[in-house]
């Protein structure tokens, strides 16, 4: 699989309870953190694809804590060694690790679980439509799956 | 109800989109929001309690994005204008609200869905085992349903 410079994925404990499991996310010693600047939550339905968008200058720090989410990365930066590199990986509690998006990373993600596909993102910035660009889905030549 | 001297209930916005909702959880504007230490996940089975807890420096930050949480907390410090008070929520998507819980305050919390109970705790400090008290559910009189 490719790899897109800073972008990482760091394997994240569970730790088994009989009452419910516990799962890490972040600390603040992490090398994935940064700032805090807000958490919120995304779903996506089955089949369903979000994106493409791109964050100017927002680092994500992205979990799947329930159902499964496949997330397709994309390098357009010009000066990057990495240029031109899709980078893919599905998430979920059978594979529970923590995604690191630097800014400027094309990110698009569908859900791949029949139930709820749920997303936390703990981002460097707070929320700002002025840092984001959007483009259509096919304007990025990825082979989704059908 | 009860309230509780420094705990609030701060409902939060649920933005619906045909894809999959985004719920906000917390930005670091928020007069909730202290320091981030760590963010961690913790599920909790049906009818399943765990507690009681309390935290000696650690404020929390509690969102159920999944399932349905009950809370119950308990108000044992002396100094305080409602000492002896109990407070109860149950959260879930149905109730979408942010629970922030100053450190003192006795904490115990029970499954309620069928399907997963999620949390997500955004605390004030590193999780560290010496800040914390633990004791018997049965050692605070409070009247768990059946």
């Amino acid at each position: 699989m490719d790899t897109i410079k800073g972008v990482t994925l760091t394997p994240i404990k569970i730790i088994s309870n009989t009452k419910g499991d516990v799962m890490h996310a972040l600390k603040k010693t992490d090398a994935s953190f940064s700032e805090f600047g807000e958490a919120y939550f995304s779903t996506i339905h089955l089949h369903v694809i979000k994106g493409w968008k791109k964050h100017l200058e927002m680092k994500l720090n992205l979990f799947v804590p329930s159902g499964n989410i496949k997330f397709v990365l994309y390098d357009d930066r010009i000066e990057s060694e990495t240029y031109g590199n899709f980078f893919e990986v599905e998430l979920g509690l059978n594979n529970y690790q923590r995604l690191t998006v630097p800014p400027g990373i094309w990110m698009a993600f569908e859900g791949k679980g029949a139930g709820i596909n749920l997303l936390l993102n703990i981002a460097s910035i707070l929320h700002d439509p002025n840092e984001t660009i959007a483009c259509d889905l096919s304007n990025i030549k990825y082979q989704w799956e059908k």
